[in-house]
């Protein structure tokens, strides 16, 4: 690994950080909050910190090839290192005055987890939450984006970034240089953004609300400026807008792409996106129908079952509901939805839909293949022959996901944690999603996890939003042989 | 499937648990508890309905080849019908009246799970409790015999059989024919059962306490006569001897017969025992440290501590003590040891210690192959390599365990269990442990559980003692044509 040549490209994504602080100063001015200042000198400081780091390395102009294990470091420390200075406008704010639990807020932004740490959200000034909220946007952008646009600029192209960083096991290819690709993605993201800020607008939210709750729905985060979440809002359209704009992020960006362009039969050939909507529908059903009883009109009950299934299957985390008060077998569908995730290619996290719906198929081959065991089986996806590695690289990142979900439960029950906690911190941090069952259910949050706990949650976080590989293996020391 | 050959069969099997409640009905009748009646009139049932199941197939005495699908028709409904078979006791003699709650108490017996629906064990007759845990004994036999040696006697041999109900994957040919080898591991299991016995009784147990013992340790079972499981003696010694046997009935038989023969180097070349060890040294170190302030003697609590590591890793599920009482810590520990189980070709039940290693050795690969996707690494197990598809399959039992966890798991708290409850009942079912978490901890029985649910845990136990693909081919229909 050329650690130098790594450092300056980090140097870039952290200057790109900075430069984003400045927005939120801009919002501290604005609403005269007080946090302009300190917003201010987090950007200066975070800029110059990026500079410093790029103009370190002499060789920052030539235009290398890159090794394999040089595209892991730059993607596995540009979210260590952005997630690291996200966390200096809530520390120098003293908003979130000890280190821990600001870069666990950061990194929770970031990697569009939406976990917080935060009791009283709304005491924050509105220029810091801008930022909260705001770091998910940056994120998404990054997770569909970043790695295969602002790297390539750099003179950093290759597919091998592309496997490290991009969610999901299939590759789209739609056009054959991967920085096109990139803008054409990053073109969508913006267009859906405005498209649901400015409905979020015309139903009633302030910009500024409107502004916070796009980052966290687009990017599927999950931070909202209010401690209610989207609860806060009682207008149905509001919670039917945000269904709408999470499902949207839960599906991959690609397929939108090709949508508009003018091809919108797209959406009905893909496996994935018809088994996306058919999980929702069956487990918006079961929530339904555990819920008739509990005295509300048919529409609530549906449109808070869809909520929350489309806020937890796209890993985004929004409330307008507590579901620890659910029935044992809400809950349970809940948990397995955070397992699964969106879409390959989306901003949301989890295993993916796609993965989920090649483990099935991998299941009846399996049992087939214990009846004739000399037969040979074929999975199919939309239409392809699925490779024997492809499956079984799904199936290693559903070991090492269950292992490292029980390393981390251990860790948290090590610092006495209780059990369900422990066990649901661990899923929700690794899926991205947000909240979980215990003691950081929907109306919670993470502070009463002791210090070493939330790092390692931290660590989770990053590591479920990179595809797991990408950060296990710099703990490998071969990584680090030249 | 031709069904009724394998009905014929079954009923050989029938008949055989039919018998063996006369030993039972011997106990009653020596104890004068009342029971002998009922177990008596128990074994008639049996004895008539396995002789009627065996004749109804005019061509039984021919030797016919068996298919696969055959096979595993016989190895599956052999298990179901023991297990309903063995609930008649229960049911006759009034001391489970509910069917649903009889069959799971018989199908823990014979599947050596030990989870129980009793809450008073105490106020059984003798006989009765002597069936229940000879049960275990009749299971462990099967598990490492039964399939390979009673039903090759009737004209059944072949590998199919063993392939599809010998626990663990790798194969031990100790001797070219099954027969042969399941007769050998037979006499290791009566030799350590007979050796158990006598130094129970040495250090101060009744006949039938060492008995009932006996069976519930070399089986990995569970039952005890008493509420209190082990703690209902203090003697230390007892404690100890208790924990090697079920430490030796953890190993693979069919090790323990090459030392019996004069090579007991074969021990130290195994890694799965080497890897089992050093488990059982890790769990036991760790739950060590956790009770250093509970304020008890160093040996009482190295004592208690690894009494109930090796109680759980090797899925007994006997206890000195009541695990729900320790730290967070501890208690995922003791989870994480059940998901672990036993070695292969031991009567220990989970997914067994040496697929456990094989998936550390492949997710080190995994990682290696990030970095090197175009290179070859090769998986050795004591000093040969392991198969791809090998791997394959173990990745696939991992996949459909957990799957059928989840499933399991949810249709409990489809029954309104609460997670924690849910979610440990059917690990510690489908791993053949005995006790769990929630409500249904050591000192506690899982007569709260409703009676659907308790079929489901039944289906789990029975699914986890057979390798799980084994019964869940019984559900394809494919299997079913002709």
């Amino acid at each position: 690994m050329r650690i130098r040549r790594i450092a300056s490209l980090v140097g870039v994504v952290i200057f790109f950080m900075g430069a984003s602080m400045l927005l939120a100063t801009a919002v501290g001015v604005w609403f005269d909050d007080g946090s302009a200042n300190r917003l201010f000198l987090s950007s200066i400081i975070s800029m110059a910190l990026g500079a410093a780091l790029f103009f370190s390395n002499p060789k920052r102009g030539a235009v290398e090839e890159l090794s394999l294990k040089d595209g892991f470091g730059i993607v596995g420390f540009s979210w260590f290192g952005a997630s690291l200075i996200g966390a200096i406008p809530f520390l120098l704010s003293g908003t979130i005055p000890h280190f821990a639990y600001a870069f666990f807020e950061s990194a929770s932004g970031l990697t569009t987890t939406g976990s917080t740490i935060l009791a009283d959200i709304e005491s924050l000034p509105k220029g810091i939450l801008f930022w909260r909220s705001f770091l998910h946007w940056l994120g998404g952008m990054g997770i569909i984006v970043l790695s295969v646009a602002i790297l390539p600029f750099l003179g950093l192209g290759g597919m091998q970034l592309y496997k490290a960083e991009s969610p999901g096991p299939t590759k789209d290819k739609l056009r054959p240089r991967i920085q096109q690709t990139a803008k054409l993605l990053w073109g969508v993201y913006i267009l859906i953004s405005l498209l649901c800020f400015v409905l979020l607008m015309t139903f009633g939210m302030s910009w500024f609300d409107a502004a916070c709750h796009t980052f966290g729905t687009v990017a599927t985060g999950g931070f909202s400026p209010y401690n209610a979440s989207i609860g806060h809002f009682s207008s149905p359209s509001i919670h039917y807008i945000i269904i709408f704009f999470m499902f949207v992020s839960g599906v991959s960006f690609a397929l939108h792409y090709r949508a508009l362009i003018g091809r919108p039969q797209a959406y009905f050939r893909q496996a994935e996106l018809r088994f996306f909507v058919t999980l929702i529908a069956l487990a918006t059903t079961a929530i339904y129908l555990t819920r008739l009883n509990d005295g509300m009109t048919t529409e609530q009950n549906f449109r808070d079952s869809l909520f929350q299934v489309v806020s937890i299957i796209t890993t985004t985390g929004y409330g307008t509901n507590d579901f620890e008060l659910w029935t044992p077998f809400a809950q349970m569908i809940i948990l397995g939805l955070m397992v699964v995730g969106g879409c390959a290619g989306s901003t949301g996290g989890g295993l993916k839909v796609v993965r989920i719906l090649l483990l099935f198929k991998y299941l009846k081959v399996l049992l087939n293949q214990q009846l004739h065991p000399s037969g040979v089986f074929v999975i199919k996806l939309d239409g392809a022959r699925v490779k024997r590695e492809v499956i079984q690289n799904i199936l290693g990142l559903f070991l090492v996901f269950i292992m490292l979900h029980m390393a981390a439960s251990a860790f948290l029950a090590f610092l006495d944690v209780d059990i369900l906690t422990a066990v649901t911190a661990t899923l929700t941090c690794l899926g991205n999603v947000g909240p979980g069952l215990g003691e950081i259910g929907p109306t919670e949050n993470f502070l009463s996890i002791p210090a070493p706990g939330i790092l390692v949650l931290t660590l989770c976080m990053i590591m479920g939003r990179l595809e797991i590989f990408s950060v296990l293996i710099l703990f490998l020391p071969q990584t680090w042989r030249r």
